[in-house]
């Protein structure tokens, strides 16, 4: 592949949703299958997803979160114990219809999010007040059969994710534990992957099916539409009841659990493409880059040998530190070289050359700012460090500022819609009730209730008085 | 639950099938799922098969092996492109009949095994010999719809598992890969898991569907019957052939790349449970044991408050260097938590009491042995660290010992039907033909051909020249 072929065929302001596409398949994160509507998780993407897990799986752990694993079989008969639940989802569930042990035929669903085979075994799992809380966490594949058209990452027909499920004494604990869960995610989501979000409830409308209310993470996307990041659900007893989940409480009665159910998918990684990403490729957030800096020595004849050591000896050093890969391939020049690694979307560029071997340096590249030092190898890795930090606030503030430029406080319906076509989303004020359909003609919706915001004067779909903040905005 | 409830109702001597099932279940580890066929691994269970992921991912990842994730749906059209490994799985296959993005009805098969769709993958990214090798690996749910009778672990409809899929430019590096993987398996089996294996290749009768030669871990489980603990298979160029993956090798002509596969699944979380599990119920070797020591506080009401402080104390202390879980639970009394937890199999209980206050000391419990010794609080991470080690040799040289005296040296076909009824698996010379089937009315057949092992003299079977040494037994 020679140069002109490294380069992107996309630019960023231009087809943004080609540009992703591309920067998807060239950075090496995912791939189009050869099954409809699936995708292949490649390499660089599944690291990134790695990153993701290792984050989040190690904090809820320390909170008591269990891993299991439960079968991806959900019997028709158990989706659809809770009626809204089932109702919900059954337009995307696919089905198999297959032979049982018994040699009874059953239709089994392929799960689309495994509320009712977890709640059926909290069911035999819990007798007493001392089995509570009970915290399940698991990481798999979920299925939901989309009809609408594949976006790598942000509509598969299968895709990877963590869903916990669990189970309190008291409603007050168990909603605690949803907002815990969705700061937690927030955190996550800001400091890992650089990315702003805004946190709070759902509207009724926008409300997992099944769930007493739903909490969500929605992020603006730099098309303009605002992708939903990740959810904690509290399902109250609506599980619990019909699956008949009783335990013994302190005062000796008989009493039903309450329950939450929270969940990120590899979703999130599509995010991190789309904030960051630019006209060279992918750009990674130190925290979560597979690989935080490569070496690519500068090789002239004469000095190879020299540089080729140095460059060995540097990998050895910052490895004890970093993520570093040494890209001493002969096959590729430099030039092929760095064009690669800034598609690919590695934060740090280190040269090593001939010059820079007797000035005792190293010439490091930012890959977000393109920006050049030359840096002594005295002291290295604390510049290094400090350099990554830089680079993962300095996303994280471009993309604040991005948004917040993008976020405009509407009065009335045609701020909305300027606010839209100027691919913002919209604060607004709002009533809470049914006047939420009066977006439909501009194809937006109420993405979230930011947590936190209090609503002043009156309603701005309907005049009536306003008892929420609303931000509303076109969806994925 | 009072003592006479935690009790096992089986003996590992008595109904050992019955046995097992509720080991599996009472320990915590897995449990039947409310559909045919599937299970649910419990949080015991799914932390066992963490342990097993790390010890593994983090070695195959040192030799440049890269994690993906492809997708759960295999088009028919996919699976039959390599005609054996087509016929080999299309009994046990589930199918979906779905309509694809474009209208088009599809039928894909729920993946049992990935081979098809990564190598139709590997087409597309290999153009060069720089290209190689390429190692993918994916840990992942797989089905297969059988239709014997389920065992928890050991034969589910859906199951988890590791599957690596390689590619390089000669049949040299790559059936090296085949060996080195099968040795790193061994390693992960008699290292970490404590169980003894026996490696070598397949029959052909008993090799994957597509693959040139299946090599294989056997390991005799206390029933007398065989379990194949992991596969390393050579596929050689016949799936790289029909998929047309094809490179341009170093002398600039076209070549195919020569491929691999190797697997080993939560199957092996059952050989634990069956290897040494006892009458009290799992027993864990420490270096996957999620806790590895459980500290019970001993209360008496007036030195109460004492003994719980030095027990937190204890086990902060302990915390940094091993994986430790306080039970200082009102709830229940000492001799319930010693059940629970001989139950569970952790390897170490420590009591703490006003006595041992008193004398600087604690009383350590090995659960392998129930041995119990008083140890100074001096130095006690020492001998705790000594005693973890014991007890993992210990496991491990109690199995091997069971496994010597459970293998016969087989001389005629009357030999192996003995050693059968004695709960052995034979050692016999074969000749290498088709005189295998000539085991079938023992309802045992050739585990594998260990390594290393050279035969003289007649086949056991047929009286022609030997050629190989053969482990005969009754598989699971």
């Amino acid at each position: 592949m020679d140069k002109d072929e490294q380069a992107l065929k996309q630019t960023k302001s231009g087809d943004f949703s080609e540009w992703y596409n591309e920067v998807v398949q060239r950075a090496g994160l995912a791939d189009y299958a050869p099954v409809a509507g699936c995708m292949v998780i490649l390499p660089q993407g599944y690291a990134l997803w790695e990153a993701v897990k290792s984050w989040f799986d190690t904090r809820i752990k320390k909170q008591g979160v269990k891993n299991v694993y439960f079968p991806l079989f959900i019997p028709e008969r158990l989706l659809k114990k809770e009626a809204e639940h089932f109702t919900g989802f059954v337009p995307e569930v696919a089905f198999i219809q297959e032979t049982g042990e018994g040699g009874e035929k059953e239709k089994y669903a392929l799960r689309p999010s495994s509320e009712t085979i977890i709640t059926e075994e909290f069911a035999k799992r819990i007798r007493s007040w001392r089995d509570l809380p009970l915290k399940y966490n698991q990481w798999c594949n979920i299925v939901r059969w989309e009809t609408k058209a594949t976006k790598l990452f942000l509509r598969t027909r299968e895709f990877l994710w963590q869903e916990g499920h669990t189970l309190y004494e008291t409603q007050k604990e168990a909603e605690k534990e949803v907002w815990d869960i969705l700061h937690l995610y927030k955190e996550l989501m800001e400091t890992q992957l650089a990315i702003p979000v805004v946190g709070g409830k759902k509207t009724k409308k926008e409300t997992f099916a099944g769930a007493e209310y739903t909490t969500s993470l929605e992020a603006l996307m730099p098309s303009g539409r605002a992708l939903q990041m990740g959810t904690s659900h509290y399902l109250g007893t609506n599980f619990s009841k019909p699956f008949a989940v009783r335990f013994v409480d302190r005062n000796e009665k008989e009493a039903i659990p309450h329950q939450n159910s929270w969940g990120i998918s590899t979703r999130l990684l599509g995010a991190v493409v789309m904030v960051h990403g630019d006209d060279k490729g992918m750009v990674l957030p130190p925290a979560i880059a597979p690989t935080q800096l490569v070496i690519v020595p500068i090789i002239f004849e004469q000095s190879k040998a020299a540089v080729l050591k140095a460059a060995k000896e540097l990998e050895t050093r910052l490895q004890k530190q970093f993520r570093v890969v040494l890209d001493d391939r002969d096959q590729y020049s430099s030039g092929w070289k760095f064009n690669q690694w800034e598609l690919e979307g590695v934060p740090l560029r280190i040269e090593i050359g001939p010059k820079d071997l007797e000035k005792n340096q190293v010439v490091v590249v930012r890959r977000d700012t393109g920006k050049k030092a030359a840096l002594s190898l005295k002291d290295l890795e604390t510049h290094i460090a400090g350099l990554l930090t830089v680079i993962q606030k300095s996303l994280f503030e471009k993309a604040k500022i991005w948004q917040d430029e993008h976020t405009v406080v509407a009065k009335t319906v045609e701020d909305i819609k300027q606010a839209i076509e100027k691919l913002s989303w919209a604060k607004v004020n709002w009533c809470g009730g049914e006047c939420e359909t009066k977006l439909e003609p501009l194809a937006a919706d109420i993405r979230v209730l930011p947590e936190g915001e209090h609503a002043t004067g009156s309603c701005v779909l309907c005049g009536k008085k306003a008892t929420t903040v609303a931000l509303v905005g076109k969806a994925y």
